[in-house]
């Protein structure tokens, strides 16, 4: 019965993951969905947003002050980095939990928040109870939490590569580099130089080198895992299609493997998580794409003694939307894969 | 339960609908696979030939011969032009509903199927119980029907965007020109100069300018609904993207119009059709991509006279797949709408 | 010797049409790009703009104020409509040959102008002087021209695609359909809504149904070729590319032809301009990227007595700016190829 | 005049090599194209494979018998790898220079080459007179050569990246990783599930891992110019786009450098060399496209320690076709850059 169902809202419907989101959220069975809201188009029906919705979820859109004075199970954030914050600290004292899809509980520190994202923390205290949403490695601590910071995208993609050598102490120190390919959608909807069709359309390059903030973020997570201290080379790259992460990962390793170990450390590290397929060659971002898989291709190169670890995803889903329905589930003690069966759409 | 479930078999994997079909089916609340067949890579998985099937649907791929000793409740033929009829004839004493994606029964007889299709009819039996599968057209005979011969994607896409003036009696003699473009997959899986990436990317063209064979088939549902013998121009293109068909339909019409009759006419004749959306923009191909939608765009043209009405769907959904899952839900009697409910994908 | 060269100015360095005349320009062997301006960039290189001409065109940018002082030979506007005839205007006393590649001077009068362009005119008297840019029709009235108003993009392959029928008095009234496609820089290098890449890629729609600008263009050339008075029905629409437009036109003929008289017609009609290719089968845009060239395919359609004409160019070249350099080689006295011969850039 | 240019042949013009060589020579005011030769295609007119080139170069494709016969200045061997070298053993009298843009010369022994060719050579003697062709490297002993080894494309991207650091001594041992990306048009004419629109458009992958035919060329070139034994990790991914490469190469340095020493090292190393252009910020493809130039941005990463060296080519024409005329150019004593002057196209 509706009646029953967990009731969410999602704050900011402008963007891909606030369309990604109520994409996944309509149709999902213990959902409804009480408020989306957009202060720039408050008043319209999300579908005047969104023409793809038409007749599907033609909800109004409200302002977020709504969100106040509501009882909702679930408060999905989908805004720009150093504004989820403002809100995260006015809604404090609300029993709803709070996923954040944004950049800003991610981070171990105010400080380090600051040196890569220039910016002041305005809620210091919620790094205390701020959870790392990565499911495949923090689902215990997430069920718990009722602030989940929804991880980065290009993070998703790196830190599921290599987390099983690291989680087995068998990465060599300083030897990672992480070279990613991201499509379009991960600039975010606004209209600027970036995101013209012609300056990304035939072209490739790379971004962000030496500085990117994902880089923070996944030497954090790696470090945490390898119990020591993590510097990653980490360089991003802009590919010109809507959707999907691919990283190439690069490592030593601390002593020499062959494939069939290494494919056991994979297996055996996800096993039971559904949504992560250990492959046999090489994948391709069409294989994830639409989804919540995430496929990784361990490689060991017997001639150079290093580790390739070729990991995708869909940037939106897996690196942002489904993941926070993910996390949701989790924390509503939910069957883990409901609402997130969505078979990748090829071609 | 799922030995409640009716069985089904798809004959034809290799090619884009039959692993569309595959997609559908296998998260279709009242159907089974039982089959899959592949005569060139029978013995290896589906998701060997399509790895994002990968730990969804590793079901093996059989001979067709398996279908013939089967009791199927339906059998979809996602199998080229001129093999289908075959199957179509060696089956034809089973009682297995048949819904034919290819276009051996589309037409009204095998003299005209010879003149489009260049080649002889082997199974002229059919055509006296084929029932044409536009489900907002015609229904009730599919729900009867045992044999479904699915609409071609173009031609869905075309009489779709002009049915409610035809049915209206409102079309002028002689004066439909139906300027169509359609992404790449509508050319088939088939590795060919055609389907080279370099010959598609950047690029556009018309092609089978004046012989297409979807002219036909247009003509003759235009014909039915017109009754009268209507002649169209039809032009396909080809579209540097993968899915989508987008058509542009301009008619004279038998008294002047105005833009308010003209949306009263569309949205009349497609009340309770709940896969058309009448679009008050033009349309664009990513609103219905992923999906069974047609929107269409009627619009008069008070300088010219002229209506131009723009219709869009999936190629491979609403062209093909899910017009074939949409025709079975028909001839079992279920909910029309079930498991083709999929929203949009976009960006 | 660089000091027999004719001096030219671009005004407008930031757009697609800017850097394309440059582009050719600082190639041509018998001029000199005396000044590039912008007023957004003075101060900067050409280079820093448009990074592909390091080292190739590191001129600095000015302020149109330059040109009020200096002797050019020509003048080319690279600047919005609206914004062109104010420089032509405050221009008029010098001697300096204009050609203006917006659509500020290519219609018949101001009132026409106001009407589709919603804006007042601001210099009645260029309307005089102004000779319509194509260099296929009009050679002989460009030479003697000061003030060329360089054609419209959509215009110049929809005229030149039945431009032969037109002047040989052959198309039936009110009966001509021009469906064009138009790659994605014919919307500009302004950053917003309609040039995000996650609105284009994947993507294609119809746009400016009924009321594009172009329309009024395309009939006054083709009012003045047929010495009737000419309307046309003209749908644009948008490709997932960088360059080209391909027009699909169809009319009905005042007397039935064949397609071997077709071809006549058109190969007659383009005798002696080396930049028209008459074609034996359709034409994909990338046979003619990166060039001068217009391909047209003229079809006859024996089975409904009409004629389909499909055209392709390079929007920015032919379409635009390397149409701009044909009108300067005329205007100055030079051979019309010089500096245009460009192969087609295939794949 | 005419009767005063060099002659040159051309064999093989149905792949993208030979009809970039075709484009690029027909217009090199140095040199006559006598011969076209495709043994598939011998009779038709070059045109009528490659339509851009209509009304262009309509020359009639030979048999390669011709060139036996004929006393030409410079043979252009397009042809696949293991072909090449039955046409080098049989002319291998003739005084014409051959410029051999397969991989068939490229190795430093038939050893190496069986080693990762898979395939025994059919003229070791060749290996005594090929020499690499890479101007920037090698222009002297090009100039002197009668047998020149066009280089690969990844291996022009790569090795360009890091020789100014390789030549210096300043690489530190197995330290170097080159993650490459390619547009389509590197994986060849031949239509098979590679080159299929539908699994190259919106993708991206890896392929090749470990084992791709262009590490070794890489590292024996490395290995000459560091005077040292080098090995490098090379990985290739293929981008949804026509044409271009970009290399991101990673290496450690034997000692800690400063952004403003490794800009020196790169801008000494490739003073003089007209067509490296050493970049302030990431280069993007576009800003290279159908142009000669190898675009390069070294980088210093001060917390890694470790610099990031991102070069771009047009695959085609620097990686192929241009590199091919630029060493006919060396050989025939021409100023390096005639006929290779092509400003890139961006859009």
């Amino acid at each position: 019965m509706e009646n029953d169902k967990y009731t969410i809202g999602i704050v900011g419907a402008t963007g891909f993951t606030g369309s990604e989101l109520a994409r996944l959220l309509c149709q999902h069975e213990n959902v409804t969905i009480k408020h989306i809201t957009s202060e720039t188009h408050k008043g319209k029906l999300f579908s005047d947003l969104h023409p793809q919705f038409l007749g599907i979820l033609d909800q109004k859109l409200e302002s977020a002050d709504v969100i106040g004075d509501s009882e909702l199970d679930v408060i999905f954030l989908a805004l720009p980095h150093g504004v989820s914050m403002d809100f995260v600290k006015k809604w404090k004292h609300k029993k709803s939990k709070i996923i954040d899809l944004s950049g800003d509980f991610r981070l171990s520190s105010p400080e380090v928040y600051k040196d890569w994202y220039q910016k002041d923390h305005v809620f210091v205290e919620g790094f205390e109870n701020a959870v790392y949403g990565q499911p495949e490695l923090f689902a215990e601590q997430i069920k718990k939490s009722s602030l989940v910071a929804n991880p980065g995208c290009y993070p998703t993609a790196s830190i599921l590569s290599l987390a099983p050598l690291f989680a087995a102490g068998l990465i060599e120190e300083g030897s990672v580099i992480i070279d990613a390919k991201s499509g379009l959608t991960g600039a975010g909807v606004k209209a600027n130089d970036t995101t013209h069709f012609s300056n990304v359309n035939e072209n490739f390059k790379a971004y962000g080198v030496g500085v990117h903030r994902h880089t923070v973020e996944i030497e954090e997570q790696f470090s945490i895992l390898g119990k020591s201290n993590v510097q990653v080379q980490f360089t991003p790259h802009l590919l010109p299609i809507d959707r999907g992460i691919l990283a190439t990962s690069y490592a030593k390793t601390t002593r020499k493997l062959d494939q069939e170990s290494l494919n056991s450390i994979y297996n055996d590290f996800y096993e039971g998580k559904p949504f992560v397929r250990i492959r046999k060659i090489a994948p391709a971002i069409k294989d994830v794409r639409g989804s919540h898989y995430c496929d990784i291709f361990p490689f060991w190169d017997e001639r150079t003694g290093r580790v390739i670890a070729i990991s995708t995803i869909d940037n939106l889903l897996k690196g942002a939307a489904s993941q926070a329905v993910h996390n949701m589930n989790l924390i509503l003690g939910l069957e883990e894969k409901t609402g997130l069966e969505q078979i990748p759409l090829r071609p």
